[in-house]
């Protein structure tokens, strides 16, 4: 094993951090009452991509796209932009090199402490999909929602499954959630009641951020599909188990799910996941022409899901799995979404579908890990939970496991105000 | 009966056409190399708003909005910036006015023929929703794709059934779709075939456009919803019926879908259409609080589809209907969209399903008018329709008929081109 690359920013060579000079993500952060503009987290601190940019310190093809509110600009100047910027930014920051180190005022002007940085959105989101890729997830959902015989639905295994969200209501983590309202049907009731969601979930999910659009009518091979994303976060699809199971069929979820969805906030890059990548699950039967695909476009991310009840010390986690344990990957999802001639856009948000494994405690919602309520979770504060109780806050964060170092995605959180009255 | 106000603009008068000094409608539009900016229709004219804001003809409050490739920065302003426009353009158009009549330096620049101006996409469209609010049309496909003997599935009279749609392929008028290639699931054999789609279809339906956002967390009563909405516009919701029946459970309509939506170029003002309110359709069971509404929240828009295959003359009408049929209301999907706290945004575009009446020849779908293609329609040239064929254009149109004017829609077109090999 060779040591890894090391920055002169201290904190991203403990070998724990999320973010060592092998990551660089993306986001969008504010801090001392400045506007947002775009960043890189190394270790703890936020690097001011807009400073640096204002010294000439950033490739000329990005210059000017790191002063807004969203990185859709800078995304959309391609892959080589991309690929530049992220080398001039290991330079800049490897413990070998005095262009930033060396300059105490820029130096000083340019780092922030995370701790003070507030997050937003890292993209303007034109569009957000929701896929359902796991088919451990589809399996225990099908058992409880419909037929315990039949659990998997016959288009399954041959469709990547997915449907259009709810784009104006994704939100960055940190942002609390009000528990929604909808209409409930109680099993002894002939009509719905108009409540307050008394199953309300959490959904464990992955997302990529499409960073090369597509045209009209133009489908995206597989073989293509890498070069379409920028890079990935990790989503909390929220989930109102009770609205959801009366209103979905036939045209599917919406107001279950369209009341929030949260992500984190710093894009991890496919160039730096590029390390993870792993085999592609084994698939029978084999998927239909378009959907075959180049090896390895499966991706060794460790996920878990906490909750902590309001005023518990800690949180206790719920949940541990690995994204790599999706049946249809990325590639393809991105291939069937587009086969039909239908185009994507820079900010594209696509969601994975919930990740279980095959464990109860690899289950990457409540409802799959509490049987829908009937055994619920004990937590760390002596509490149960079927479903989540107002005040929770649910933690998910995941990292890629690198030879003395960590590619992380932080962490993506949310917490449940009570129901509107 | 009193003679309906005219303009100076001759076409405006004639009783027949879609766009008379009552109706104004908004869309953007180039001509002559020009760059898109805002328009109002009058007549067989187009009315140049950047060019009548630049000569400080227009609301000060509005200034600067119309110069634009959308009207999001205009609708934005809210409802008395829309009056006052209104309001203003009424009077510079009026016969009896000649600020713009009387100046034939401006006259000439301001107004452009219909005939030869491009329109385009009249807004950003940030979020799609489709509704599901045609009775007869629910019933009709769950009929056909479900159990004829319970077609209509028991949340359908509780729930203003919605799904969200995809955004990105929303297109105007002219523009013309490749038929979608997908998979598609034969009775006659055990697993799906990819082809391109044989039961191409469209969908009858009408739109608003929301005018006033709302925030993440905060529903908008029944009351308040007439509020939010800008304008109305034609919507066609084409839809591939064989690729929809594999892969609609149980999230939904996906590929079939989104591989185009076609809308009219020119809204039509909410302002405009208040004259042709109606009676609320009879709904029984009594929706639940949330959804009871105040009285005349239907609009009466009379609707047309036609069918013009390639190298025919002229097309078929196939259905004739009326908006004001539809079971819930504008004020109930926008109630039910927002009252788990989803927000909605400017822009955002709400379609109302297809809408059918109670006889064939009102049904607003090939699915429904053929029988799933059971029973071909008749063409004016001699051939028969069971689903689209390659080179047919499909043209959709509706108006509100006052005494001695007509507030129309304009049209919307679009063509099949074959599917991609």
């Amino acid at each position: 094993m060779t040591a890894p690359k090391t920055s002169w920013v201290a904190s991203a060579n403990d070998g724990k951090t999320h973010f060592p000079l092998q990551n660089l993500p993306y986001g969008i952060f504010s801090a001392a009452g400045g506007t947002p503009r775009a960043g890189v987290a190394i270790g703890d601190q936020v690097l001011d991509l807009s400073v640096l940019d204002d010294a000439g310190l950033l490739p000329a093809a990005a210059r000017g796209t790191f002063a807004g509110a969203s990185l859709n600009r800078f995304i959309a100047l391609g892959k080589p932009v991309w690929s530049e910027t992220r080398a001039r930014l290991t330079a800049l920051l490897s413990s070998d090199d005095q262009t930033l180190a060396g300059n105490a005022a820029l130096r000083d002007k340019a780092l922030v402490p995370m701790a003070s940085a507030k997050m937003h959105l890292p993209v303007d989101i034109p569009g957000y999909t929701d896929f359902y890729s796991s088919r451990e997830h589809a399996t225990n959902v099908g058992r409880m929602f419909r037929d315990p015989a039949n659990a998997l639905l016959p288009n399954w295994l041959e469709i990547p499954i997915g449907y259009n969200g709810r784009a104006s209501s994704v939100v960055v983590s940190g942002t609390p959630l009000r528990r929604p309202n909808g209409q409930i049907k109680l099993p002894d009731q002939p009509r719905p009641v108009f409540s307050p969601c008394r199953k309300l979930d959490y959904e464990l999910e992955m997302a990529f951020i499409v960073g090369k659009p597509s045209m009209l009518g133009e489908p995206v091979s597989t073989a293509d599909a890498p070069s379409h994303m920028f890079g990935m976060v990790i989503l909390n699809d929220w989930s109102a188990r009770d609205i959801q199971q009366w209103e979905y069929v036939p045209l599917g979820p919406f107001n279950s799910k369209g009341f929030g969805t949260s992500i984190s906030p710093w894009i991890v890059t496919m160039e730096a996941l590029e390390p993870f990548r792993s085999d592609n699950p084994e698939q029978s039967p084999e998927p239909l022409d378009y959907l075959r695909q180049p090896a390895r476009n499966a991706y060794d991310i460790a996920l878990e899901v906490a909750l902590q009840p309001a005023g518990a010390p800690a949180a206790t986690t719920v949940c541990r799995t690995n994204f790599k344990a999706m049946y249809w990957t990325m590639a393809q999802q991105l291939a069937h979404h587009t086969v039909s001639g239908c185009n994507v856009r820079v900010g594209d948000l696509m969601g994975s579908g919930t990740i279980s494994g095959t464990t109860p405690d690899s289950f990457g919602s409540l409802l799959e890990t509490t049987r829908n309520g009937a055994e619920p979770v004990t937590l760390a504060d002596g509490t149960t939970r079927g479903f989540l109780e107002d005040g929770d806050s649910v933690v998910m964060t995941g990292w890629c496991q690198g030879e003395g170092y960590r590619v992380g995605f932080g962490q993506v959180e949310g917490k449940i105000l009570p129901a509107k009255r």
